[in-house]
Formats: C-alpha cells, sequence, structure tokens
C-alpha cells in the first residue's frame, strides 16, 4: 500500500489528518489560554499538583510531568481513577482534566477534591465538570469542542502547563522559549510528514509495524511518549501496543525475551532514543538492543528533535501520532471511531448515574 | 506435565521453591527490622516521600504505595531512575532502596538526596548503599543477605512500611492487625500452592498460560500486582508479560484488541480482580472482559484472600510468585538465574564505576 492520501482519505472518514495537521496551531492557540486564565495567588502555596483525569486528558498531565521533571519545585502527581489520593487536602492543587467534562471518573474526583477544600481548577469543553467548576467559583480553563479528545492534547496539556509555570512551580522552566522551538519543530514536521510526502519516516514505521506487536521503549524521561504511542496505537490504529520503561526494564522485562519462543517474531520494538538521556540510559539502551534484536521482529529506533524538554516531547508525539495514521489506514481502520469506549459508556450508564453525588 | 515436586526440582537448581515457601516467616521477620530502626523525630515533618530503588526492590515501594492508598497523610513516589525528582529538598524523606546495596541508579540518586540535604534513610543488605548510609549517619535498616532480589520483596517492603507508620505518615493504618492477618493468610496459601498439592490454582493458571503471552488487567488500588506479576513472569519464567490496569485501559486499550489480528489468539488475559474494588471498576472488569473475551486466548481471573489492603496486595503477589515458578518449569527454565541482567552489569562496568562521585 502507498500510504498516499487517497489511502489514507479511504479510511479517515471523519478527518483525523486535518486534525493531526492543524496540531502545531492548536498548541499556539493552546498557549494563550493558558495565559488568560485568572489564577488566585493563593494557588502558589500548593505543595503538590494532583491531574486528575483519563485517557486522551490524563496523557495531557503525563506530558506536563515529563515536561518538567528537571524544574518542577513540587510533585506533580497523574492520577487516573475515581479516587482521589488520600493525601490531597487544602495544602494540593488539583486539576480537573476531562476534555468532554463528563468523564465519570474525573468528575468523582473533582467532587471529592472540593470536598476536601483543595486548591481547585478545571481543564475543560464544557460538560459536567464546567458546571462543577462554575458552581465552585474555581478556575475554569474553557477548551474549544468538537475534537476527538486525544486530538486535543495541545489544549488538555498547555494551557495547564502554562498555568503552572505562571504559579512559580518551575521557576527555571523557559515555557516561551520551549514553546517556540516545539512549534517551529511541529510545523517542520508537519510538513515532512503528511501522506503527500513518499519518502516519509512516519509512514515507514507504519509498514514495520503492520502485523507486529510494537512495543515501545523509552526512557523515564520520555516516559510520556511511550504512553502516548501506545494509546495512539490503540486508539487509532485499533493495534494493541506495550511499553516499557529504561532503566527499568533492564531489572526484569530483559529476561523475559526468551518466551513464548513461537511468538517474540512477531514484535517489533521501538526504541524512543535521546542523545541528552542520562549517559547510562544510552549505555543500557545499546546493550539492550543488542540483547533483544535477534529474538524479536526488529528494532527500529526514532530521535526526537529540538533540544528542550518540550520541543523533544512534542516532536516525539507528533511523530507517533502520524504513525498511528498510517497503521490505521494499514489496518483498514478508521482512525476517528472509539466504537468500544462508546460501548462501556452505554452499559456503564445502564447501572446508573455517576457520580451518584451529582446525580 | 504434572507440575510436581520433581518438575520443580528439576529446573530449580538454585531452590527458588524453598525461598517461596519460606516467604511468610520473611515478612514475619522484615516486620520485626522495621519496628527496631531507630528513626529521627524530625522525619515526621516530611511533606513527601521518595523511594527510589530498581525492580525487584522499586516493586517493594509500589507495594506500600497501594497499601497506603487510602491512608498515607503524603505522597508517596517511587522514582526508578538514576535521577532524582527536581522536587526533592529538605522536606522530602528519601528512602534508597537496594537489596544489593550496589545498584548505580540506586546509588546515583541516593547519592543526590544526601547533597541536597533531604532527610534520608536506606534499606539494603550491604554493599555501597549500606556505607553512604553510615557515612552520612542516617538511618540504615540492614536486611539479611543472600536472597536473589525479587526474592526478598518481604524485607524490602515491610520494614520501610513500617517506618513509615511509626512516623505517623499513615495514622488510621492498623499495620498489626493487617500484618497478622496477611501472615495467615500467606501460611495457608503456602499449604495450598506448593508443587506436592495437586490440585492447586497456581498450576492451573500456569498451564493457561504456558505458550501465550500473559496480559495482566488490575485496578489501579492493585497496580502493584500487575506490575509484580509481569516482572516475576520476566525474572522467573524468562516470558514476557504485559499488563493494564482499570479504569485508563478502558479509555485506549480496550479498542487495540482487534489488531494484530492472526497474534490476539495468543495472548491470554490474567484479570485480577478485587470484589472491594470501586463499584465502577467493577462493572468495568464485567463489561471488558465481554468485550475482549473472544478475541484473546482467554480470560483467567484470580481473586485476593482477606480484607485489609495488605492481605489482598500480598496474596494476589504470592499466587502470582506461585505461577512465575510453574511456568518456569513448563518453560524449562532455572527460575533462578538472570543472565542477562548479569551481561549488563558487566558491559555497563567497562563503561567505567558508577556513579562517578562515588569512583
Amino acid at each position: 500500500m502507498r500510504l498516499d492520501r487517497s489511502a489514507i482519505e479511504r479510511v479517515d472518514r471523519e478527518n483525523m489528518l486535518k486534525l493531526l495537521m492543524e496540531f502545531p496551531d492548536q498548541c499556539r492557540d493552546a498557549y494563550r489560554l493558558g495565559l488568560s486564565v485568572e489564577l488566585p495567588r493563593g494557588f502558589r502555596e500548593a505543595r503538590c499538583v494532583v491531574i486528575t483525569g483519563m485517557g486522551g486528558s490524563a496523557i495531557g498531565g503525563d506530558l506536563i510531568r515529563c515536561a518538567l521533571r528537571e524544574a518542577a519545585a513540587v510533585p506533580i502527581i497523574v492520577n487516573r481513577h475515581y479516587r482521589l489520593p488520600s493525601f490531597v487536602d487544602e495544602k494540593t492543587l488539583v486539576v480537573g482534566s476531562s476534555y468532554s467534562g463528563n468523564t465519570e471518573e474525573t468528575l468523582e474526583a473533582f467532587d471529592e477534591a472540593l470536598k476536601r477544600g483543595a486548591m481547585c481548577m478545571a481543564i475543560t469543553s464544557g460538560g459536567e465538570l464546567a458546571e462543577m467548576a462554575d458552581r465552585a467559583e474555581v478556575p475554569l480553563i474553557k477548551i474549544p469542542q468538537g475534537y476527538p479528545p486525544r486530538a486535543a492534547l495541545g489544549y488538555t496539556s498547555i494551557p495547564v502547563l502554562t498555568a503552572l509555570v505562571r504559579l512559580g512551580f518551575a521557576p527555571n522552566f523557559d515555557l516561551t522559549g520551549q514553546l517556540e522551538e516545539a512549534l517551529k519543530v511541529l510545523e517542520e514536521m508537519a510538513e515532512e510528514l503528511n501522506p503527500d510526502v513518499e519518502d516519509n519516516p512516519a509512514k515507514e514505521i507504519a509498514l514495520k509495524l503492520h502485523g507486529k506487536l510494537p512495543i515501545i521503549y523509552a526512557s523515564q524521561d520520555l516516559e510520556a511518549v511511550a504512553i502516548r504511542w501506545k494509546g495512539q496505537m490503540s486508539e487509532n490504529s485499533k493495534s494493541l501496543a506495550y511499553a516499557g520503561i529504561l532503566p527499568e526494564m533492564n531489572h526484569n522485562e530483559i529476561e523475559g525475551w526468551r518466551h513464548p519462543e513461537g511468538l517474540l517474531k512477531s514484535l517489533h520494538i521501538v526504541m524512543i532514543r535521546d542523545p541528552e538521556d542520562h549517559e547510562r540510559v544510552r549505555m543500557r539502551m545499546e546493550i539492550t538492543k543488542g540483547i533483544v534484536r535477534g529474538h524479536a521482529d526488529g528494532v527500529t529506533e526514532v530521535y526526537p528533535r529540538g533540544r528542550g524538554e518540550l520541543a523533544k516531547l512534542l516532536s516525539l508525539i507528533y511523530l507517533g501520532d502520524f504513525v498511528s495514521l498510517y497503521l490505521a489506514a494499514l489496518n483498514g481502520e478508521d482512525p476517528t471511531p472509539v466504537e468500544r469506549i462508546g460501548v462501556l459508556k452505554k452499559k456503564l450508564a445502564e447501572g446508573g448515574k455517576w457520580p451518584k453525588s451529582l446525580g
């Protein structure tokens, strides 16, 4: 399959490609939203930030956590659950993040945060979460409606990142400079990775992954990238994928590359490399590659662009997003509909409205 | 294969089975160690606990984090990296955890914690970490030598859990009662899951997983169990395994159960169920099972014993440990040696001693 524009259009009936091409603009607009939200001075006293959300919204939290890994003055914790961690109290800043505003896990956790008297803010395109924030008179970042949540990653991450930097939680993080670099890199990539470009690394990777189970390995610093690739392959390409993190996988998973014997050749490894990973992690990547290469179908290495954390993270994520689109085409799947997530919601609704406290 | 004692003995040349059978005693002894360590009163003021360690030691941190999920008054963060999170300062309690005492990631992170003036304590059987703790005159929990790190999980978790409870970080956690229940449950299980018992759930599960790629699904509250099963299958059974967490996997991974088509029937799902999981998570488990069952080789459900968090976590972990031993036998692998982790260490050593600051 040639993976040209017509091949994409055949499956991409709701135009995921367009959203992907507009991603740099989305990030620019998202920054503006993060600059304009009013933030109480008291939020600066928070001892910990908890971003509570699921799926496409939670990954925004991971992106923030990884971008600020060298800069955050307080712990930034992503909570993917109905329940809020027990330590959350009035000295914790809780960010409720749900693109639709109707994610039941997020609503329950945010409701609990309000009850505990935590400092609260919300980010959503509307729904119940917007109403809760309005009723409680807490800051609300209102993002545009109409996207599949995973295609709104710029909107679910950059405004909160901007707010956290404005609140002083990352004193040495040059957000303006980092974002400028990231936008430049993303715009270049949109030119290079779109379907009209034949000699295209995203297409090449998708062709390698087609029919294989992708295993994504990244360093701890780039964990958000591995989670995103896995998620986009599941939702866009309708393909399972799994992830492992270095150095941790060197302490257990690497021993697993012996069984089940007949299956390993159906696994294709994507190694997310960063020339600025910790010196020993870079060595570990090389040694790991040598150990597993012969057992797997193959190892494909990918590299970030730019120098700042944000450019690196976003460039690797953007590459993965394109790969997932091409892999969807190879799988004959429309990248946009997520039918089973719909089935889940419908069946859960039969169990009654949730959270009950909001019923 | 009958998986009786002689079948195990054929592969288990370094007697992992013996360590497994002694696990309840290990937990009892570990509690004693946690009670006897002297702890500075100042540690009570910590705003956050960071447990830094890798592999078999890090999973001890996950176990603590999950056990205290409803009780912890401060964030408990497990750090699997050379680098320490940027927020760690003199108000953070850092626990350096390395069974051998020579894990280079842990040594570098612990060295950094000392430099930043964090409150520090160490848990190890010796090595460089013990020397660092002695030199810095910080509390050191000395655990017995001679175990493969993953077989010392009682020693790497319970003393730190005990110390954290003693320091007041989990005011409503009844450690004595929870541990008593857990020990009773583990002793029963040792009777029921050992190779002399023919009608044995651990053997049954191993037989189902043999030749398949295990996918472990658990609720967020039992995340440590999923990580442990995956790790034990890698290290003991020399088999890859992957894990997914609910509710998060309902927001992405569930859509992936369509491709690669030819492969899905080679994946066997283990669902870690808990009758006391969040009401909606229990519903999600049922719906998820219905959606994926027809695509996978099969779904095997396992349940915890006991009522307290500790009994539940440890009983599920203990079951997984036995499963990994039987799966090792089915794979014809000696569960103890971890040859590649040795190769990694040797090759890393060629790159020079690490951390350099300790050279």
